[in-house]
Protein backbone atom coordinates (compact mmCIF):
# COMPACT_ATOMS: atom_id res chain seq x y z
CA UNK A 1 0.00 0.00 0.00
CA UNK A 2 3.23 2.12 0.64
CA UNK A 3 4.35 1.59 -2.23
CA UNK A 4 1.12 2.06 -4.19
CA UNK A 5 0.80 5.84 -2.18
CA UNK A 6 4.66 6.65 -3.01
CA UNK A 7 4.53 5.65 -6.82
CA UNK A 8 1.01 7.52 -7.38
CA UNK A 9 2.89 10.62 -5.19
CA UNK A 10 5.78 10.14 -7.72
CA UNK A 11 3.82 10.12 -10.76
CA UNK A 12 1.31 13.34 -9.07
CA UNK A 13 5.06 15.27 -8.55
CA UNK A 14 6.41 14.04 -12.26
CA UNK A 15 3.21 15.67 -13.62
CA UNK A 16 2.92 18.61 -12.09
CA UNK A 17 6.58 19.49 -12.82
CA UNK A 18 6.22 18.93 -16.49
CA UNK A 19 3.11 21.07 -16.22
CA UNK A 20 5.11 23.94 -14.82
CA UNK A 21 7.93 23.10 -16.89
CA UNK A 22 5.81 23.76 -19.87
CA UNK A 23 3.91 26.72 -18.41
CA UNK A 24 7.27 28.85 -17.19
CA UNK A 25 6.69 32.08 -17.39
CA UNK A 26 8.93 35.16 -16.59
CA UNK A 27 6.98 38.01 -15.91
CA UNK A 28 9.35 41.25 -17.22
CA UNK A 29 9.39 44.41 -15.98
CA UNK A 30 7.95 47.50 -17.76
CA UNK A 31 10.47 49.09 -20.27
CA UNK A 32 12.42 51.77 -19.17
CA UNK A 33 11.26 54.56 -21.48
CA UNK A 34 13.44 57.78 -20.79
CA UNK A 35 16.91 54.86 -20.77
CA UNK A 36 19.57 54.89 -22.90
CA UNK A 37 22.00 57.28 -24.92
CA UNK A 38 20.38 59.84 -27.47
CA UNK A 39 19.28 57.68 -30.41
CA UNK A 40 22.44 59.47 -32.95
CA UNK A 41 24.64 58.43 -30.14
CA UNK A 42 23.46 55.08 -30.41
CA UNK A 43 23.35 54.85 -34.50
CA UNK A 44 27.17 56.39 -33.70
CA UNK A 45 27.84 53.19 -31.68
CA UNK A 46 26.08 51.09 -33.62
CA UNK A 47 28.19 47.91 -34.35
CA UNK A 48 28.33 43.93 -34.89
CA UNK A 49 30.41 42.16 -31.33
CA UNK A 50 31.25 39.17 -31.39
CA UNK A 51 32.81 38.37 -27.73
CA UNK A 52 30.80 38.26 -24.39
CA UNK A 53 31.47 38.83 -21.09
CA UNK A 54 29.59 35.99 -19.12
CA UNK A 55 27.83 38.75 -16.87
CA UNK A 56 24.43 38.13 -16.85
CA UNK A 57 21.95 40.35 -17.91
CA UNK A 58 19.82 41.42 -14.86
CA UNK A 59 15.56 41.21 -15.27
CA UNK A 60 15.35 44.61 -16.10
CA UNK A 61 17.36 44.73 -18.57
CA UNK A 62 16.11 41.69 -19.72
CA UNK A 63 12.47 43.24 -19.81
CA UNK A 64 14.15 46.32 -21.37
CA UNK A 65 15.69 44.00 -24.39
CA UNK A 66 13.01 41.84 -25.12
CA UNK A 67 10.41 45.23 -25.52
CA UNK A 68 13.30 47.32 -27.43
CA UNK A 69 13.03 44.35 -29.90
CA UNK A 70 9.38 43.97 -30.65
CA UNK A 71 7.16 45.45 -27.41
CA UNK A 72 4.13 46.96 -27.79
CA UNK A 73 4.84 50.73 -27.57
CA UNK A 74 0.87 51.42 -28.45
CA UNK A 75 -2.54 51.26 -26.97
CA UNK A 76 -3.71 49.49 -30.16
CA UNK A 77 -0.84 46.78 -29.78
CA UNK A 78 0.91 47.82 -32.30
CA UNK A 79 4.99 47.37 -32.12
CA UNK A 80 7.87 48.98 -31.89
CA UNK A 81 9.21 47.16 -34.96
CA UNK A 82 6.81 47.40 -38.01
CA UNK A 83 5.53 44.96 -40.36
CA UNK A 84 4.23 44.64 -44.42
CA UNK A 85 0.80 45.13 -43.67
CA UNK A 86 0.96 44.94 -40.27
CA UNK A 87 1.11 41.28 -40.15
CA UNK A 88 2.86 41.20 -37.36
CA UNK A 89 4.54 37.98 -38.45
CA UNK A 90 7.45 38.31 -36.83
CA UNK A 91 7.95 36.35 -33.40
CA UNK A 92 11.17 36.36 -31.04
CA UNK A 93 12.31 33.77 -28.81
CA UNK A 94 15.04 34.37 -25.86
CA UNK A 95 17.36 31.47 -25.02
CA UNK A 96 18.23 31.87 -21.79
CA UNK A 97 19.82 29.63 -19.02
CA UNK A 98 17.61 27.96 -18.28
CA UNK A 99 16.00 27.32 -21.57
CA UNK A 100 13.99 29.10 -24.40
CA UNK A 101 11.12 31.62 -24.05
CA UNK A 102 8.76 32.53 -26.27
CA UNK A 103 8.28 36.64 -25.94
CA UNK A 104 4.45 37.92 -25.78
CA UNK A 105 4.48 40.87 -26.93
CA UNK A 106 0.99 41.56 -25.66
CA UNK A 107 1.48 40.40 -22.12
CA UNK A 108 5.34 41.37 -21.83
CA UNK A 109 5.90 38.02 -20.85
CA UNK A 110 8.50 35.09 -21.76
CA UNK A 111 6.77 31.77 -21.74
CA UNK A 112 9.15 28.69 -21.93
CA UNK A 113 8.75 26.16 -24.82
CA UNK A 114 11.70 23.83 -23.99
CA UNK A 115 14.63 23.31 -21.68
CA UNK A 116 17.25 23.23 -24.25
CA UNK A 117 20.49 25.84 -24.20
CA UNK A 118 20.60 27.68 -27.53
CA UNK A 119 22.87 30.22 -26.36
CA UNK A 120 25.71 31.18 -29.03
CA UNK A 121 29.13 32.94 -28.24
CA UNK A 122 28.69 32.32 -24.76
CA UNK A 123 26.45 35.19 -24.44
CA UNK A 124 24.15 35.46 -21.59
CA UNK A 125 21.12 35.35 -24.22
CA UNK A 126 20.32 35.04 -27.67
CA UNK A 127 17.40 36.00 -29.11
CA UNK A 128 16.06 34.32 -32.41
CA UNK A 129 14.15 36.37 -34.58
CA UNK A 130 11.15 34.06 -36.35
CA UNK A 131 8.65 34.62 -39.46
CA UNK A 132 5.46 32.98 -38.83
CA UNK A 133 4.69 33.03 -42.12
CA UNK A 134 5.99 34.37 -45.57
CA UNK A 135 4.37 37.41 -47.15
CA UNK A 136 4.78 38.27 -50.55
CA UNK A 137 8.25 39.96 -52.09
CA UNK A 138 10.31 38.47 -49.23
CA UNK A 139 8.64 41.40 -46.70
CA UNK A 140 9.51 38.56 -43.76
CA UNK A 141 12.91 39.52 -44.36
CA UNK A 142 12.79 42.94 -44.42
CA UNK A 143 10.88 42.74 -41.10
CA UNK A 144 13.08 40.76 -39.87
CA UNK A 145 15.78 43.07 -40.42
CA UNK A 146 13.80 46.12 -38.26
CA UNK A 147 13.74 44.10 -35.21
CA UNK A 148 17.48 43.31 -35.49
CA UNK A 149 17.84 46.57 -36.21
CA UNK A 150 16.13 47.94 -32.76
CA UNK A 151 18.00 45.01 -31.24
CA UNK A 152 21.25 46.48 -32.57
CA UNK A 153 20.15 50.06 -31.57
CA UNK A 154 19.06 49.35 -27.85
CA UNK A 155 22.40 47.55 -27.54
CA UNK A 156 24.14 50.54 -28.53
CA UNK A 157 22.23 52.83 -26.99
CA UNK A 158 22.55 50.74 -23.56
CA UNK A 159 26.32 50.12 -23.56
CA UNK A 160 25.45 46.29 -24.56
CA UNK A 161 27.17 44.48 -27.21
CA UNK A 162 25.38 42.14 -30.16
CA UNK A 163 25.65 40.81 -33.55
CA UNK A 164 23.10 39.35 -36.16
CA UNK A 165 24.21 36.02 -37.58
CA UNK A 166 22.12 34.13 -39.92
CA UNK A 167 24.05 30.61 -39.62
CA UNK A 168 22.06 29.07 -36.82
CA UNK A 169 23.38 26.54 -34.03
CA UNK A 170 22.66 22.81 -34.62
CA UNK A 171 19.09 21.58 -32.85
CA UNK A 172 17.93 25.47 -32.57
CA UNK A 173 14.45 24.69 -34.65
CA UNK A 174 14.02 22.49 -32.26
CA UNK A 175 15.11 23.34 -28.95
CA UNK A 176 12.46 26.59 -30.08
CA UNK A 177 10.00 24.06 -30.82
CA UNK A 178 9.35 25.59 -34.00
CA UNK A 179 6.46 24.90 -36.07
CA UNK A 180 5.91 23.41 -39.50
CA UNK A 181 6.46 26.72 -41.83
CA UNK A 182 7.84 28.76 -39.36
CA UNK A 183 11.15 29.87 -40.45
CA UNK A 184 14.16 31.18 -37.97
CA UNK A 185 15.83 34.23 -40.41
CA UNK A 186 18.63 35.36 -37.28
CA UNK A 187 20.26 35.07 -34.09
CA UNK A 188 21.39 37.72 -31.93
CA UNK A 189 23.57 36.80 -29.14
CA UNK A 190 23.39 39.98 -26.25
CA UNK A 191 25.62 40.76 -23.35
CA UNK A 192 27.76 42.77 -22.11
CA UNK A 193 30.96 43.60 -24.16
CA UNK A 194 34.07 41.52 -23.54
CA UNK A 195 36.31 43.75 -23.14
CA UNK A 196 39.97 41.59 -22.77
CA UNK A 197 39.21 41.30 -26.85
CA UNK B 1 27.93 83.46 -89.61
CA UNK B 2 26.15 85.46 -86.34
CA UNK B 3 23.85 82.48 -86.57
CA UNK B 4 26.68 79.83 -86.67
CA UNK B 5 28.56 81.38 -83.54
CA UNK B 6 25.13 81.34 -81.76
CA UNK B 7 24.30 78.20 -82.34
CA UNK B 8 28.31 76.32 -81.05
CA UNK B 9 27.69 79.08 -78.63
CA UNK B 10 24.35 77.76 -77.57
CA UNK B 11 25.39 74.21 -77.79
CA UNK B 12 28.37 74.94 -75.43
CA UNK B 13 26.22 76.45 -72.82
CA UNK B 14 23.71 73.63 -72.78
CA UNK B 15 26.41 71.14 -72.37
CA UNK B 16 28.07 73.37 -69.85
CA UNK B 17 24.07 73.27 -68.18
CA UNK B 18 24.29 69.38 -68.60
CA UNK B 19 27.20 68.56 -67.30
CA UNK B 20 26.56 71.23 -64.28
CA UNK B 21 23.47 69.15 -63.73
CA UNK B 22 24.75 65.77 -63.88
CA UNK B 23 27.34 66.43 -60.70
CA UNK B 24 25.69 68.70 -59.07
CA UNK B 25 26.95 67.97 -55.09
CA UNK B 26 25.32 68.97 -51.88
CA UNK B 27 27.83 68.78 -49.29
CA UNK B 28 25.87 67.61 -46.23
CA UNK B 29 27.03 68.99 -42.44
CA UNK B 30 28.57 67.12 -39.85
CA UNK B 31 26.09 64.84 -38.21
CA UNK B 32 25.33 65.80 -34.55
CA UNK B 33 26.36 62.84 -32.56
CA UNK B 34 24.34 63.63 -29.13
CA UNK B 35 20.85 64.23 -30.69
CA UNK B 36 17.66 63.26 -30.23
CA UNK B 37 15.58 61.28 -27.77
CA UNK B 38 17.00 58.64 -25.64
CA UNK B 39 16.92 55.43 -27.65
CA UNK B 40 13.93 53.68 -25.73
CA UNK B 41 11.97 57.22 -26.18
CA UNK B 42 12.73 56.98 -30.06
CA UNK B 43 11.41 53.00 -29.74
CA UNK B 44 8.55 54.18 -28.03
CA UNK B 45 7.35 56.62 -29.89
CA UNK B 46 8.50 54.71 -33.33
CA UNK B 47 5.38 54.80 -35.46
CA UNK B 48 4.43 54.87 -39.01
CA UNK B 49 2.79 58.54 -40.03
CA UNK B 50 1.32 59.46 -43.60
CA UNK B 51 0.65 62.69 -42.99
CA UNK B 52 3.47 65.38 -43.61
CA UNK B 53 3.68 68.78 -43.37
CA UNK B 54 4.89 71.18 -46.17
CA UNK B 55 7.85 72.26 -44.36
CA UNK B 56 11.27 71.52 -45.58
CA UNK B 57 13.89 70.06 -43.69
CA UNK B 58 16.87 72.19 -43.36
CA UNK B 59 20.15 70.90 -44.20
CA UNK B 60 21.66 70.12 -40.60
CA UNK B 61 18.75 67.92 -40.54
CA UNK B 62 19.19 66.42 -44.20
CA UNK B 63 22.96 65.55 -43.50
CA UNK B 64 21.49 64.23 -39.76
CA UNK B 65 18.86 61.92 -41.69
CA UNK B 66 21.20 60.75 -44.15
CA UNK B 67 23.92 59.81 -42.23
CA UNK B 68 21.59 58.24 -39.65
CA UNK B 69 20.07 55.81 -42.62
CA UNK B 70 23.71 54.49 -44.07
CA UNK B 71 26.11 56.79 -42.58
CA UNK B 72 30.25 55.93 -41.59
CA UNK B 73 30.02 55.75 -38.39
CA UNK B 74 34.10 54.18 -37.55
CA UNK B 75 37.17 54.75 -39.54
CA UNK B 76 37.05 51.82 -41.23
CA UNK B 77 34.51 52.67 -43.45
CA UNK B 78 31.59 50.35 -41.52
CA UNK B 79 28.13 51.78 -41.09
CA UNK B 80 24.90 52.62 -38.90
CA UNK B 81 23.63 49.59 -40.76
CA UNK B 82 25.09 46.26 -40.86
CA UNK B 83 25.05 44.21 -43.92
CA UNK B 84 24.93 40.39 -44.26
CA UNK B 85 28.66 39.67 -44.38
CA UNK B 86 29.41 43.45 -44.58
CA UNK B 87 28.85 43.32 -48.42
CA UNK B 88 27.42 47.29 -48.18
CA UNK B 89 25.17 46.48 -50.94
CA UNK B 90 22.73 48.98 -49.89
CA UNK B 91 22.50 52.38 -52.03
CA UNK B 92 20.30 55.35 -50.30
CA UNK B 93 18.80 57.83 -52.42
CA UNK B 94 17.40 61.27 -51.62
CA UNK B 95 14.35 63.09 -53.45
CA UNK B 96 14.11 66.48 -53.20
CA UNK B 97 12.37 69.51 -54.50
CA UNK B 98 15.16 70.05 -57.07
CA UNK B 99 15.79 65.92 -58.29
CA UNK B 100 16.83 63.03 -57.19
CA UNK B 101 20.01 62.46 -55.41
CA UNK B 102 22.67 59.50 -54.73
CA UNK B 103 24.19 59.49 -50.90
CA UNK B 104 28.14 58.82 -51.28
CA UNK B 105 28.28 57.35 -47.20
CA UNK B 106 32.40 57.89 -47.90
CA UNK B 107 32.34 61.32 -48.97
CA UNK B 108 28.80 62.41 -46.83
CA UNK B 109 27.57 63.99 -49.72
CA UNK B 110 24.66 64.03 -52.70
CA UNK B 111 25.21 63.39 -56.07
CA UNK B 112 22.30 64.34 -58.24
CA UNK B 113 21.32 61.85 -60.31
CA UNK B 114 18.25 63.40 -62.07
CA UNK B 115 16.39 66.53 -61.93
CA UNK B 116 12.91 64.26 -61.91
CA UNK B 117 10.61 65.08 -58.37
CA UNK B 118 10.33 61.55 -57.14
CA UNK B 119 8.85 62.43 -53.87
CA UNK B 120 5.27 60.96 -52.24
CA UNK B 121 2.56 61.72 -50.02
CA UNK B 122 3.57 65.38 -50.16
CA UNK B 123 6.54 65.06 -47.64
CA UNK B 124 9.69 67.22 -48.54
CA UNK B 125 11.77 64.60 -48.71
CA UNK B 126 11.60 61.06 -49.91
CA UNK B 127 14.35 58.78 -49.38
CA UNK B 128 14.53 55.39 -51.70
CA UNK B 129 16.37 51.62 -50.61
CA UNK B 130 18.07 50.22 -52.73
CA UNK B 131 19.94 46.91 -53.23
CA UNK B 132 23.02 47.03 -55.53
CA UNK B 133 22.96 42.79 -55.71
CA UNK B 134 21.06 40.07 -54.84
CA UNK B 135 22.09 38.43 -51.76
CA UNK B 136 21.75 34.52 -50.88
CA UNK B 137 18.81 33.97 -48.21
CA UNK B 138 16.92 37.34 -49.38
CA UNK B 139 19.59 38.77 -47.24
CA UNK B 140 19.45 41.97 -49.18
CA UNK B 141 15.61 42.10 -48.13
CA UNK B 142 16.85 41.90 -44.24
CA UNK B 143 19.32 44.61 -45.05
CA UNK B 144 16.94 47.02 -46.26
CA UNK B 145 15.23 46.88 -43.16
CA UNK B 146 18.05 47.69 -41.48
CA UNK B 147 18.67 50.88 -43.45
CA UNK B 148 14.56 51.18 -43.09
CA UNK B 149 14.39 51.13 -39.07
CA UNK B 150 17.57 53.37 -38.71
CA UNK B 151 15.25 55.98 -40.52
CA UNK B 152 12.15 55.24 -38.44
CA UNK B 153 13.82 55.43 -35.13
CA UNK B 154 15.86 58.76 -36.12
CA UNK B 155 12.88 60.34 -37.15
CA UNK B 156 10.89 58.73 -33.90
CA UNK B 157 14.03 60.60 -31.97
CA UNK B 158 14.01 63.54 -33.86
CA UNK B 159 10.33 64.65 -33.83
CA UNK B 160 9.82 64.01 -37.80
CA UNK B 161 7.68 61.55 -39.45
CA UNK B 162 8.05 58.98 -41.72
CA UNK B 163 6.42 55.17 -43.33
CA UNK B 164 8.19 52.66 -44.90
CA UNK B 165 6.36 51.64 -48.19
CA UNK B 166 6.84 49.07 -50.73
CA UNK B 167 4.34 50.30 -53.47
CA UNK B 168 6.70 52.90 -55.70
CA UNK B 169 5.35 55.93 -57.55
CA UNK B 170 5.61 55.58 -61.19
CA UNK B 171 8.54 56.47 -62.90
CA UNK B 172 11.33 55.94 -60.41
CA UNK B 173 13.20 53.36 -61.59
CA UNK B 174 14.10 56.29 -63.98
CA UNK B 175 13.92 58.90 -62.03
CA UNK B 176 16.64 57.24 -59.60
CA UNK B 177 18.47 55.94 -62.85
CA UNK B 178 19.07 52.97 -61.40
CA UNK B 179 21.20 50.36 -63.14
CA UNK B 180 20.28 47.17 -64.58
CA UNK B 181 20.00 44.91 -61.74
CA UNK B 182 19.58 47.07 -58.97
CA UNK B 183 16.29 46.73 -57.15
CA UNK B 184 14.46 49.39 -55.55
CA UNK B 185 12.98 47.94 -52.13
CA UNK B 186 11.38 50.70 -49.73
CA UNK B 187 10.92 54.01 -50.34
CA UNK B 188 10.06 56.81 -47.28
CA UNK B 189 8.87 59.77 -47.14
CA UNK B 190 10.70 62.03 -44.43
CA UNK B 191 8.98 65.22 -42.90
CA UNK B 192 7.58 67.04 -40.33
CA UNK B 193 4.34 65.64 -38.88
CA UNK B 194 0.98 67.01 -39.99
CA UNK B 195 -0.59 67.95 -36.86
CA UNK B 196 -3.97 68.47 -38.55
CA UNK B 197 -4.44 65.12 -39.28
Amino acid sequence: MQKVIIAVFLSFSLAAAAAAQETRVIELKKPQLTKGKAVMTALNRRQSVRWFDKRELDLQTLSNLMWAATGVNREDGRRTNPTAMNRQEIDVYACLKDGAYLYNPQKHILEQVSAGDCRVLGAPVTLAIVAKEELPNNYHYTDAGYVSQNIYLFAAGMGLATVARGSMPDGLQDTLRIKKGYKIILNHPVGYPNTDK
